[in-house]
Parts: C-alpha cells; sequence; structure tokens
C-alpha cells in the first residue's frame, strides 16, 4: 500500500509508492548526445566570458590542461543585473520591482567533460572554498539579501551549456522557498527547544537505514520524504546556520562526503542529469538569531518527470523508498570504495 | 533591465527576463516520437482496463469509432489506493499515513492520436461534464477531503501514455499547494474585504493587455508574474468557490474558452506539451466560508525546463513576458478564428 510521509520541516507530503518500486537501473534514460560547437568555458577562450572575478592557480600548471583549475565570471546573460537602483512599483493589485541582484558561473575545471563526480578531493575542496569566498563577498561587502549556489548537471536538469559549472546568483530579497523552510524550522525550535536538524541527524544516527554515508562532520541520508528516487541531502553534524562560517578544516570533510555522493549516483544510476542547491541562512542573519536553521545541501537527481499532480498540489510522488535507495547507494559504495574508478 | 514580480495571491515571485525574450518559434523543441505498441486506451481494447466507472456514448453510434465518447476507469497503476482504513503514525520527529485515495483515468476520445485543441465544443464539453460529475461523487458520496482534476499532455509533460486521458486523484488531506493558495487569498480578502480573483478580473479588463479571450462566463488571462512562457489562467468571471457548482449551461461557456485556448497554444507553438490544473475548493468546505476563493483553470506549457534556480528559490525565471505572450495568442486568434482549422 502507498504510503503519505510527511516532511517534518515544510509539512510537504510525498506519497511514497512501494509497489511502483524499481530498479535503480529501470530509471536510466537514453543520455543526449553532447553540444558540438565552441564552447566559451575552455581553456585558450577565456577572452570570450566576462572578465573574471576570481580564480585559483593550477596546483602545477607545467602539467596541467590550462593555468587555472576553477574561473567565476560573470554569467553573459544574466537573470538579474547589478546596475540601477532597487525600488519597488505598485499597479492596482499588483507588485514589481527592478531585477537587482548578479548572476555568476564558476567553471568547475577546465577540463570539458570532466563531471563532479571525478574529480580530486582537492579540487572539490577548491571548488566548495570558492562558494564561501562569493558568498561572503556578495553578502559582507554587497549587501545582498540572500546568495543561492547551485549546480544543474546533464541537459535534462536545465544545464545550457555541457562544460561543468555551478551558478551563484544573490538577490535583493529571500526566496519563498527559504522562508518556508526558516518558518517550519522556526516552528519546530518553538515547540521543542531543538533545532529540526539536529533531531533529524539524531534520529537517522540512531536507524541508519536512510545514510548513505558519513565522516566526522557531515552525514549523506536519503531524507524520510524524499521527493524523488536518490533524492540526498549531506547535512554538517554541528549545528550551524551558514555555510559562509564553515571552517578552512572542514570544506576537506565536505569536499569528501560530496564527492563521493556523487560518484555512487553516478555509477549507480549511469550519470543521471541533477541539481544540487545550497540552502543557507539569508546574509544578514546573525547566527544567534538562527538556534533552529542548520545548513544544509540538497541533491535532487533527475529521474521522473515534475508533471500536474506535483503541479497541482505541491505533493510529489516518488517510486523509489528512500530506504531502498539507501541500501543501493550503500553497495555501491562497497563495490568501489577507496578505488576512485568510476567505470 | 528584468523585472521581479509578485504573484498577489501566493506572494511568489518571478523574474520576467525581457532581455531574453525570444519569439514563439525559438520555444519549439522537437517533437517525441510517438510511442508504438498496444494502447489499452482504444476501442476494442475495453476488456485492458479495470470496470469503468462512468462513460459517455457516442452522439451517433453508426458513425463513430466506438460506442462510447469517453471512459472514466480506476488507473491501473494507482498513486493511491481506497482499501483499509486512514490511520497516521509517528516515528519520532516523522509522521505517516496510509495512502488511502482515488485514482481514477478518463479516457478523452476514442480517436488515438486527437488532442484537446481537436475535440469539438461539444465533446470538450462533456468533458467537463464528467469531471465535475466525478468530483461531485468523491467528495459527496466517499467523502474525500481533495479531488484534483488535472492532464499531462505530451511526454515530456509526464503523460506516460500517448492517448489522450486527464486524471482525477481524490485526497485524505488538502495539498499543500491548496491550503497556500486559500491562505493567501484569505489574508487578501481580510485586508481588502474582496476576492483577489474577482479584483484581478476586474483589473485585467480595464486594461486588457494580458487578456488573451473572453465570453460573458469566462476570462483567459496570461498573469501577471506568470512562472512560465504563454502560461494561461482560465477564470469564471462571476465568484464561486467549487467548479464543482458549475451549472450545466456555464459547462458549454468554459468548453468554448478552454478549447480555443489550447487550439491557439497547439497553432503557436506546435503542440507543446503542457499540464493543466483545475484549482477548487475542498470538497468541505461550504461556499459561504470561501467569500475570498475563486476556483479556476491553470495551463502550464513546458517550454523551459525547471532547474537548481527555481528548486533552489521557489522562484521562476521566465524570458517571455505575459503581456507579450498575450499579445501572440490574440493574434493566432486573428489568423484563425472559426475556421477550426489547426495547420
Amino acid at each position: 500500500m502507498p504510503e503519505l510521509r510527511r516532511d517534518p520541516i515544510i509539512n510537504r507530503w510525498v506519497i511514497v509508492a512501494q509497489e511502483r518500486a524499481k530498479r535503480p537501473l529501470d530509471f536510466v534514460q537514453a543520455p543526449m548526445p553532447p553540444r558540438a560547437g565552441f564552447c566559451p568555458f575552455c581553456p585558450g577562450h577565456e577572452e570570450k566570458t566576462p572578465k573574471e572575478i576570481l580564480a585559483c592557480p593550477a596546483f602545477d600548471p607545467g602539467a596541467a590542461p590550462a593555468d587555472w583549475i576553477l574561473r567565476v565570471v560573470p554569467n553573459k546573460f544574466p537573470a538579474l543585473v547589478q546596475e540601477g537602483s532597487l525600488h519597488r512599483e505598485l499597479h492596482g493589485l499588483y507588485e514589481k520591482m527592478t531585477g537587482l541582484g548578479t548572476h555568476e558561473v564558476l567553471i568547475e575545471t577546465p577540463v570539458h567533460d570532466q563531471s563532479f563526480a571525478d574529480y580530486t578531493g582537492l579540487h572539490v575542496e577548491k571548488i566548495l572554498w570558492a562558494y564561501r569566498e562569493r558568498i561572503y563577498q556578495l553578502s559582507r561587502e554587497q549587501d545582498f539579501d540572500y546568495v543561492l549556489i547551485f549546480k544543474n548537471h546533464g541537459q535534462e536538469a536545465g544545464a545550457s551549456l555541457d562544460h561543468p559549472h555551478s551558478q551563484i546568483i544573490a538577490l535583493p530579497i529571500v526566496p519563498k522557498r527559504v522562508s518556508e523552510e526558516m518558518l517550519g524550522a522556526r516552528d519546530y525550535y518553538d515547540a521543542n527547544e531543538r533545532c529540526v536538524y539536529c533531531d533529524m541527524i539524531r534520529q537517522e544516527k540512531d536507524d541508519p537505514q536512510r545514510v548513505v554515508l558519513e565522516n566526522e562532520a557531515f552525514l549523506a541520508i536519503e531524507p524520510y520524504a524524499s521527493r524523488f528516487p536518490f533524492e540526498t541531502w549531506i547535512l554538517p553534524q554541528r549545528h550551524d546556520p551558514h555555510f559562509v562560517n564553515l571552517p578552512d578544516d572542514r570544506l576537506s570533510h565536505l569536499a569528501m562526503v560530496l564527492r563521493e555522493t556523487l560518484r555512487r549516483i553516478k555509477v549507480l544510476l549511469r550519470d543521471p542529469p541533477y541539481n544540487f542547491m545550497l540552502h543557507t541562512s539569508p546574509c544578514r542573519e546573525a547566527p544567534a538569531a538562527l538556534p533552529h536553521y542548520h545548513w544544509h545541501l540538497e541533491i535532487t537527481p533527475k529521474l521522473t518527470r515534475v508533471a500536474g499532480f506535483e503541479w497541482g498540489t505541491g505533493f510529489y510522488i516518488n517510486p523509489m523508498p528512500p530506504e531502498q535507495a539507501a541500501a543501493y547507494l550503500r553497495e555501491c559504495g562497497k563495490d568501489h570504495a577507496g578505488t576512485g574508478r568510476v567505470p
């Protein structure tokens, strides 16, 4: 019998359709052919992107495909722009605001056909360092209300260029999805005087059926009310509302868990399209005011289609119980752990 | 400069990226090839579906491809099931509930390769009649909390069979998306003592730049904060919280507006994938208690991809200003109105 499960933070129900359960390979789609043509993100084409904001030099420039290993550049086709001033305007019922913000692209590697799962741990650490650096700059120095970091991997997940990249968007307002999550977490805190994410970590570790992997600083789980097959959350074991506060020595712990999770997803599901999104607190909120919110990262492989049911209800139908997904991802770790080999 | 626009009901912001604006044909995707193989919804295969719940006989059986023009049958692979009793269970932080409900399929026509835009007005009226009938039965007689009617057209929009069909799902709880919309509408009512949808209709008719078409009973508009290119809402001009109350003589008015809207979308965008969802009140709510809520229908063509930005923020980036979309759809009506011809 199908089960309705409630997300404890934002009260979203998910239908876990056990009877429709499939094996991982049943979700594999025919891959989209790589796009042909000129790539503005490849080495040698640096002048095709706007001037870079941040770059990391190659560890060993002589042996590397370029003298950089990552670059952050303004998006040439930004969703929001930095010029002008913020003003709001009413038209009868309706309200609009100038689209002030920034939209940056983080080119993750000089190698066109690599993916996150293929990077070294040190390389992933550098990418995470750059995420932290850009949030710091955009929030502390430029006074934006929210900075969103996300990645679209694969055409089906919305990547408009094949060359691996992440995106950084700074916004003049706190997004709805973030407020909703923070409100839900605050309600829980008000009722229980504990952070809901900290409680979740405790409960998942007590009965680790949904745990994918962990190290001393991070935990990767398939959430109880997973919307999508193989949806995975990575949570810091120590409470902190802001990703930007992550100390240097923990960047490597996060790099290890993120890279290994994406590697298993790649192996098990044959390099599926996915999105990942950093969920962190609004820039202006002081950590002391946020005992209820706990930053984390959400990875959502794109294996099913969001359709009329989901749009009409805000519910999701998930044909893969998270306990089974976690078992598959743990099993996949056993086969390949430590070898770094991606078939 | 891009514009941020706020939806007046659920406070969702949309980025209207004027600079990225495209022409309608820029959104056209290569069509997916039709699926080969056995179709359980075609005439002659009636025994392949579970026993029918409702059917409409053909107007002229001798001249028709089948003795029925539509059939409602239980979904053979239901997301929710009717057996068992509703119970809730707590596991620490988490809550679950038996997946009680119904999941029905409305086979819209005996003709395998027709689509909504091709039906006669009378045929669309019969489909709408069947929607109303099923909501009535499921809410009044079977005591469900919410009945959702929706349609996925095209593989990219989540249709798992090509033969035209709609879906009817009855749920034991009011979906999040519905509560959110009702709450937003109530806030507006509390502040203004008027229905926000009634106000929207007045404002759109005063300055009809976003109006697609209208008749005496219904209005089709591109909403001010459209999430998607060519997103279209159809609203009854007279306030009513419940679709199920729609009188017989207005079914034909709705059929006319819905069919003509879908015909223009088909012509202009070369038969794109789309979803439509009926937004109506929870079954148990008495109309007198709902001066703030106004049932309507939302059509969302699937021309752009929902990606990390949308998932991370709950915002949407729309490269087609609704004023332009409405102008294209009005223009399309001029060319083809009344001929029923679909190139």
